[in-house]
């Protein structure tokens, strides 16, 4: 992994991923004490970060080999980034979901045409399904976090950045990012690297599935103690990835851990004063920038809104902290 | 009126208001049978186009009259705009306010630092209000749209849409623009009969306060029977602007009217596809290009979400149609 991939991905994504904005108001200044800046990739095509790792992906493909077809296996985002990127190239897309998974996630997915195999979080173990699907169908595997190609679309969120933090005169501080296997956080703290040094990665995660937390603290990768039922679905893996974590080691800051009730409060605050709509998982940043300020380094705080693909009710349940 | 006024507005406002994203999705495109291209100005400063008319205006002063400060009277979004505008400018501004605007616009006005002033919608005339304050305190009267640097402002928003849709590859077709008292519509239009002759400017309006649309076909001005109580707070005003009117009139198609619940529903849409917060007023255009398509000509539409500041107990309404 280097910044050359990244900056190949992003040559690739060009004119076909959004340059989402760089968000700001005075009110959330105001409840985190310094500047907070708001990259909101909720905005990007199929509501997500994921869609910019799905299009690098199979982008990078040898034609022969991709017309063959793709699959990937995820709690949705992937899923859906994967898909509308298969659909863009006009090849099938079989994806793998846990059958809890939201069901906007599950119907977006079918809408973007993925052929959709659900499976039980509690009893399966997905790496199994893809594999042997993958085989049987002559399909390649698009791992959600644990891929290089993947891991340098998420890197062109950090190009991005980059640019645009320095263009509001931020070159200095903390940059809050949901972590769950830790692709986006890896990609962008590669390019962070790389374009502005003065800005380091703090991983986000919600209390209970930490791993990221825990692993940078310990210096050794742990795993959590369980692997479902939590708020913040999008970002539930069950440790740090392989290709990931050492990325994440050498370059970020201590991760940020925040509760469910800070997740649905920087949802409603994202609502109120951003107008636009954070999933659970994609608030964790926002709420380790505005209610964690303690923890973190620098006159402003950079967070990513990740995706904002929830279900209206845990929606509607966030707005009732307002 | 002129183009020269919207492009030397555009000049000021460089730096200062947001170029906001034209979004689409494609189960938008679905429900509409044609392509859907959303400009989404909640995403604006402030969270409504009221920003950039605000800035227009106050930013056009001589320093010696700006310096005294402004006035304005407004249901909340050109408030917002106004009051961000001035205290960038470091003036003061007295904001004019019915006492039923949405708690969450008062609120909004007085943290950007305006000194809100209500009145009683039913029983005072907010004209009157700000003609005398504006004379006791020498303040200038910023009006919320029939002003020509105001209309200059909101039109920069007709500067971008004709750059991004052309960069979507659409030139031609029907652009619906949330009107109330038509500053949006006319600045707009203006632009786009300069920059993109092929694309026709459509006002949208709630059932009820449908003002313009049956003044474009009568050809004359024609006031609502009410003048509160709507769904859509944000755009109901009396009657056409009379600097805005002529030019609605002589630039703008038909009028599109939509049901309260046609604006609920095109909320909850924007919501799950686009990650958006639209308010009930800001959401008219773009439930006009969703469920009046039989009233539309072209292969693509273009709406404005023009605002996004509503009550969350709205917005869980909303959430209910989906």
């Amino acid at each position: 992994m280097n910044i050359e991939m990244i900056t190949a991905a992003a040559d690739r994504l060009k004119g076909h991923a959004r340059r989402t904005p760089l968000l700001s108001a005075p009110q959330l200044d105001e409840i985190a004490g310094r500047r907070v800046l708001v990259k909101a990739e909720c905005l990007q095509h199929t509501g997500s970060f994921k869609f910019r790792g799905g299009w690098a992906a199979v982008s990078a493909l040898p034609p022969e080999v991709r017309e063959k077809g793709v699959i990937a296996y995820s709690s949705g985002n992937h899923a859906q980034g994967v898909a509308a990127a298969a659909r863009a190239f006009g090849i099938p897309a079989v994806i793998v979901m846990p059958s809890d998974a939201p069901a906007p996630k599950i119907q977006g997915t079918k809408t973007l045409g993925g052929d959709v195999i659900l499976y039980d979080r509690a009893t399966e173990v997905r790496e199994d399904i893809g594999d042997r699907l993958a085989a049987e169908r002559g399909l390649t595997l698009i791992k959600p976090y644990d891929d290089a190609q993947v891991i340098a679309g998420q890197g062109t969120v950090g190009l991005e950045i980059a640019d645009q933090a320095a263009e509001a005169g931020v070159t200095h501080g903390d940059v809050l990012v949901c972590c769950g296997g830790g692709g986006l956080t890896a990609g962008v703290a590669l390019a962070l690297e790389a374009r502005a040094p003065g800005l380091r990665v703090r991983p986000a995660e919600p209390e209970g599935f930490d791993d990221t937390a825990r692993s940078l603290a310990s210096g050794t990768p742990q795993g959590n103690a369980t692997q479902s039922g939590g708020l913040c679905d999008a970002i539930l893996t069950p440790r740090p990835g392989a290709l990931t974590f050492p990325i994440n080691k050498r370059l970020c800051g201590p991760g940020v851990v925040v509760s469910d009730a800070e997740v649905l409060r920087a949802m409603a605050l994202a609502f109120r004063h951003l107008k636009v709509v954070a999933e659970p998982g994609g608030a964790v940043a926002l709420a380790g920038a505005l209610f964690h300020g303690a923890q973190l380094q620098g006159d402003a705080v950079i967070a990513t809104i990740s995706g904002g693909n929830t279900d209206p009710a845990v929606f509607a349940r966030a707005l009732e902290s307002l």
